[in-house]
């Protein structure tokens, strides 16, 4: 599994477009905007920068819509396609997902492998021997004029798949919660955890809770 | 495949509790419920019932949120997890899927085989010979002591699944609009047509469009 | 303020449509709809109705997607505008309201009096002025030729509107989570309050944790 | 009325952690994003470029959810809460609203007068009556000790407001295709005409199609 980030909210590069309180500021800028939007619902645009604990106190008052407008891209690569299908379950965000309607499987597709096959020897040669069969068949169907999208009914949830997913921070906190916790399965929970390291230092105070909780310790 | 109508919107039959143009009246009762919502807009709800095309009129000028007041809840059985992939991309939906990561997949779970394969004596010999071998490889993963939710990394894209799906008639429009359409995949078409089937009696001015477009004819 | 249960998700009343377990059972429909579909996910809808006790587990683990497939709709009549610009900020909800745009506003139009205000009688006298002045300017404008759609720029917030709103269970839940506080604004919570006096009885599984906090006692 | 661009959807300055085909290349960010995207889903992502009609050909042909990854975020100020209220009711966009229940409203606020009254001497003069009418009403309220969230039932329409609002490019294109139209409402008409100048020279293959047909002739 490989995990990038791609884009994600930054503040006008045009400086001279933006409010006074939010030319000059410290803080990253995806916090900058959030702590901006905050207070324009009370009126304390004034106070920008004066709270180091504003956007966290927001979030635990349960008024986390504010993180809401900074918003982050990833391009996902080498999760199974079971982990995808999982992951497009979570409505609240965007997806690119490499089509396998379309594409042409290759031979040397990579797979993802669980780890407890992997650790098993005898498993993983079970495993190993199925895999080939497959792609065998596949390929046998293909030469009977089989077309791409009827033939790839034939291939595993293993098979790596690669998207571009969107969410807004607050999608994100809500994927975090659910997809961090020990009981979540192991892929997903490996892929939230790479975005999880991916976004803290961008915005320690909108994730920060879970980053101690899950990657400090 | 198998698609049945669970559920959907109807009048509260405590008819007592209803405004007036609603109590009486004709009509399905998803359409009454939707043109009186449209009536509210305008201050109309006296004129009920006056006018035959008044929800598709809505509709046909860009007025669709008033449809949105109906849903309807199907229970799909027996399409491809290659085809849930595709369903539940649709983001303003509702969906409950049978895990695989808890059931158990039995020997006998069914498939879902694309009509060219079965068409085809040699590609179906090929795809049975595909299948048993996963089945047996699947077995003696399970045999080691790998956990079903590993073990169901080689389950293929064919494996049927079970799904209950909501939509709200403006999202049903949407996906009918996208997924009847015959660049659609035939399962997801297939799909997409029995779900048309199900609703277009309940409220012919809401499909009606669709209904005469990819049923009729 | 007066709200009205107009219409909710309930079973296809064909009932040879349904699957066996949904076709003969207790509970009330939108309550059975909601077990079948979590039952789908573990498949055991062999065991519908067996544990009272199914949807509120499945809330309190946080699997509150299940409860998404019900919908209620209510008409709701005689809030000021100041508390339908905080309902629409619902955003997963669908909304048909009154508009001031096309609607010519009558001089009997009701509107909604804070009770602070009608509980202090030289308070009460300032408003009425208030209102009777406005609602003459308003006239004045319009026989000046001046459209409705720009005379309603001088309507006060206190406008009584007419909305018609459609929820799901689960979004109603976070409504009521968020207004029924204490801390949120009268007004709002009283409508919060007649909506969840009006679905309680229909789904006590789902909305019972609220009822019992904020209504029984 | 006064719109600001405050933040868009930009590539990782971070350009090690780019993927090659974005690392180079022309087109301002939120495109290249957009594109790279879209290429993923058919495997092109080396044609990265090639085509400078790529994006306005996947919306073309109904593709257009490779637009949503990118985002915008507006500061808009100065529009009344007749506007306001119609704005929010567009529901995938997030926002963030100066409160009217916790913030005093001053007696030099600024209210949004119609075009067409300022145009009438003789309706500016009701107009402005009736505005210092209220005003004096609203503060004898207040010293009546009727609370903020209570006296601001009696403010009109007309008050002007400050919203924080994101959109994704998708979602924006809904809202110009709606709100641009000549049968829009003046003031949202206005707002949508601001908010489409200030993104159309960032990503002018998304936004193109409205600019010509309402901002160039």
């Amino acid at each position: 599994m490989r995990v990038s980030l791609l884009a994600y909210t930054q503040l006008n590069p045009d400086a001279e477009a933006l409010p006074e309180p939010l030319r000059q500021g410290s803080g990253s800028t995806p916090e900058r905007l959030i702590e901006y939007a905050g207070r324009i619902c009370t009126r304390s645009v004034d106070k920008m920068g004066h709270n180091p604990h504003f956007i966290a106190a927001r979030i635990q008052e349960g008024h986390e819509s504010i993180v809401e407008h900074a918003s982050f891209t990833f391009l996902v690569e080498g999760i199974s396609r079971a982990c995808s299908h999982q992951l497009v379950r979570h409505r609240i965000a965007s997806y690119s997902q490499e089509s396998q309607r379309y594409c042409e499987m290759r031979k040397d597709d990579p797979l993802v492998t669980p780890p407890a096959v992997e650790a098993d020897e005898e498993a993983h040669a079970v495993w190993q021997q199925a895999v080939d069969d497959l792609s065998e068949a596949s390929q046998a169907l293909r030469e009977r004029g089989i077309h791409k999208e009827d033939a790839r009914f034939l291939l595993p949830n293993a098979m790596a798949t690669r998207i571009v997913v969107t969410m807004n921070a607050r999608s994100l906190r809500h994927f975090f919660d659910v997809r961090l916790h020990p009981s979540a399965q192991w892929e997903i929970r490996a892929l939230a955890r790479e975005m999880l390291r991916l976004v803290y230092p961008l915005a320690p105070s909108v994730f920060g809770d879970f980053y101690e909780r899950y990657i400090e310790e």
